[in-house]
């Protein structure tokens, strides 16, 4: 197969902070499975391979994300029968989609530099949170994209609107003109108008030259950049003036760190003549709040969709969505109620875009409950917090078989371990001991220690901290397979 | 003091469920604290000792809350510096008032034979439930009926209704016509009707001739028994056929559980002749459902009634209510939501009533979310459930100073235990062990064991049990200081 110069890039950097409490900064929704097997991140993954050589799908992510969606990559090496891993360029922090594409051209024009292709790059970039079933006409709707590219346009995609949304970013389609060009459904834009008003929105979906933008594009990695000198210099810049490797794909935080936070529409479609709409004839939601996971979802005789451990007398149109707690609801009419291990939502159903507002605030009082859950994924399995309390901890600890945490120790809590699930191999002080189902141990303050996993079978301990101090923080590290000590 | 034969009775066996998941049916209304520092039940308490001798004041509850009924009576005893205990009467199992009233006077009757007392006794029935403010006036209306019981009437206390209530009994007022007695404010009733529907609850507020049965009763023993025989022969014959302690004041279970579940509205007030009532003057609340509690509660300027960790944004005249996680609410009207350790409640506030449908529901599919709490409550102190998962259950366990569980074993689970505060005194085997706190210790199978705490500070401790049965019932006791061998 001839190298290609034909990429794809995932944006997979997004706070989802619209779908909390079940999406959180650390686990957005981009990350979270909606009705399928796969997260919405795979499967944007999986409609790429059908356009563009798998070799060449890059991920951009930030920093704190990485670990997630090297998780969730790993999956699709098995998938598709990969030996060499499917690469991610990190954010050094999160920022919107201008920062982010930029970054993503300047570490593919590296690539090709080191491969010593001349050739412009074709770059789609896609979103990693939309629903997308078709995925032929999805396919067929990129490959035209790429050859509207090569004839130097920035081509978008347009989903026509079948409600009126707030939410949405809108394509205005110049007097519905088609461009001459190979493309016979291409069609001139004129403007790009982001999260209208109620009223404005209402006369855009009338009319039939305004669409929805899908957040999907296809240019040469040269049109694009050439715009960025033009209408955002200072990202523009930046990016020049920046060194990335093509081993480490990311800059330097501090280079990084001066981008502007804008996204892509703001920057450059606001503003570009280049511009191309493809009109997408496939089934397109965004899932950006939860109005819209209501829209997507099979209801029942009553309107409603519930999910999860609830009991519901006489409730019409209602999203009700459990993970863990029982939910009773009596005689609710649009509304959605939403529970999560540590926060609950209930709002009126029309009025979720507002959940970004909760989020700014919880922000603002710096309570982890916007950030995180009790759930928190790590390179060897994951952990969840049951219970804090003055001077104790507890959590689950779930090891992936052939994993091991690092050997460590803390200066101010000693830890309890009961295996619950599995076999586990235990570092205490300088002593290898082997524990079963029901086994129990103390780890001392101050003693070094390490949680093995080298069995085929998932391990899962419950873990006491106890002590004065119980942070994350307080951990030495001594060895780690992960590279993090 | 002349021995009196005056006596209270608190009907304290009630189940609560239209307080769910707030209440439950080993936690209902009556003991918990609304607005206060007493709790509903030691607030009745406190009202009758200004119109009754303390001594004389018995309440009647049901096996399953006889020991949180004591411990809010010790404390009562504490207030009032009493020696001696004050009565329990325990029904063997939960009924209707009918029952429980027809127990009581059989009681009653009792202790007046042992002290060879001929008078008949007048008795005051009251509700555990009910919100009153003015002492005094209250105090003063019990003794107006006292003296109509004299003239062997059944006393009722009517309140005038301040709204449409479906959830209330109503008490016809005969042409609002007076009795000729020694009480000038009584009049005859012509009616009782129990939770009328929504149209004819309207006509009935807007007459002034219906009050809200307030449930309060004053009556001779006799006339009462009297009437019972009359109309409800059931009760009657089974009471006067049953035996009864002075000491442990209760009757058979094989006789009480042959008892009809019927109210003693239903059974006698519908019926008899010999009614009167008393309007009460003073401030009366019945906290019956989810919206009278709002209706109790200081709102703010919204309307809302916003209780612990709860962040809205733009709600209206609804009740949010959080006993532990995050609440986050927004665009509401009208709702109510109530969240505890395991349950949540989201209800048109309109429509609280029918929370009790919803407890039907939980009890007929065997939840028991419907029947206690994560913390349950022991003669000792109490413990909550923290977590539970397969082959595993954590609790933290409070127990009070010089308070000490039974020494016992289990066939199925070991035990860990992690003082997190205060100091224990454990038996592992025969040994007697001190811990303090960050101290912990392992219990096997099989092995004998007791967590006592002989000291002045409150103990905390966090248990692992771990095992393939973990279930309260697998215990053997050897030695208890609250008798439970």
């Amino acid at each position: 197969m001839a190298v290609s110069n034909i990429y794809a890039v995932i944006l997979a950097g997004g706070s989802g902070s619209r779908l909390w409490p079940l999406s959180r900064e650390l686990h957005p929704k981009q990350l979270m499975k909606i009705e399928d097997n796969y997260t919405l991140f795979q499967s944007a993954f999986i409609r790429l391979v059908n356009c563009v050589d798998d070799k060449n799908i890059l991920s951009i992510t930030n920093t704190k994300l990485e670990s997630q969606v090297k998780t969730q990559l790993l999956e699709m090496q098995e998938k598709f029968c990969r030996n060499s891993t499917y690469r991610i360029i990190t954010e050094p922090e999160c920022k919107n989609t201008a920062p982010a594409i930029a970054l993503a051209i300047k570490y593919i024009e590296k690539l090709q530099k080191d491969k010593n292709i001349t050739d412009d790059a074709i770059i789609v970039a896609v979103p990693s949170d939309n629903l997308i079933t078709d995925n032929e006409k999805y396919c067929h709707a990129v490959s035209e994209g790429i050859k509207l590219a090569q004839e130097n346009y920035i081509v978008t995609f347009g989903v026509r609107p079948d409600r009126t949304d707030v939410g949405m970013g809108y394509i205005r389609a110049k007097n519905n003109r088609k461009i001459k060009t190979v493309v016979p459904q291409a069609l001139k834009v004129e403007s790009f108008i982001e999260k209208p008003d109620l009223e404005t929105a209402k006369e855009f979906v009338e009319s039939d030259k305004y669409y929805w933008n899908s957040g999907m594009f296809v240019f040469k990695a040269s049109v694009m950049l050439a715009e960025l000198k033009k209408y955002q210099r200072e990202i523009f810049n930046i990016i020049k003036n920046s060194d990335i490797s093509s081993q480490t794909p990311s800059i330097a935080y501090q280079d990084y760190k001066d981008m502007p936070d804008i996204s892509i529409d703001y920057a450059v479609m606001e503003n570009s003549k280049k511009l191309a709409m493809i009109p997408l004839e496939c089934e397109w939601k965004d899932v950006g709040s939860w109005e819209a996971v209501y829209d997507i979802s099979t209801l029942d005789d009553n309107g409603n969709y519930l999910m999860g451990n609830v009991l519901d007398l006489d409730s019409k149109d209602s999203l009700v969505y459990s993970t863990s707690k029982l939910i009773t609801t009596i005689g609710l009419k649009d509304t959605v109620v939403v529970e999560t291990e540590d926060a609950i939502l209930v709002c009126d159903r029309n009025r979720s875009q507002e959940v970004k507002k909760i989020v700014s605030h919880l922000k603002e009082r710096q309570d982890s409950v916007q950030y995180d859950h009790k759930t928190v994924y790590r390179p060897w399995g994951y952990y969840t917090v049951l219970n804090e309390g003055e001077g104790f901890l507890t959590k689950c600890i779930h090891v992936n078989p052939e994993a091991k945490l690092s050997i460590q120790l803390h200066h101010h809590r000693k830890e309890h371990w009961a295996v619950l699930e599995g076999r586990a191999l235990v570092l205490k002080g300088e002593e290898y001991i082997e524990l079963g189902k029901g086994d129990s141990i103390d780890i001392e303050v101050e003693e070094k220690h390490s949680i093995q996993n080298p069995y085929d079978e998932p391990l899962k301990i419950l873990e006491i901290q106890q002590g004065d101090v119980l942070d994350e923080n307080d951990i030495v590290r001594f060895e780690d397979m992960y590279g993090r000590v």
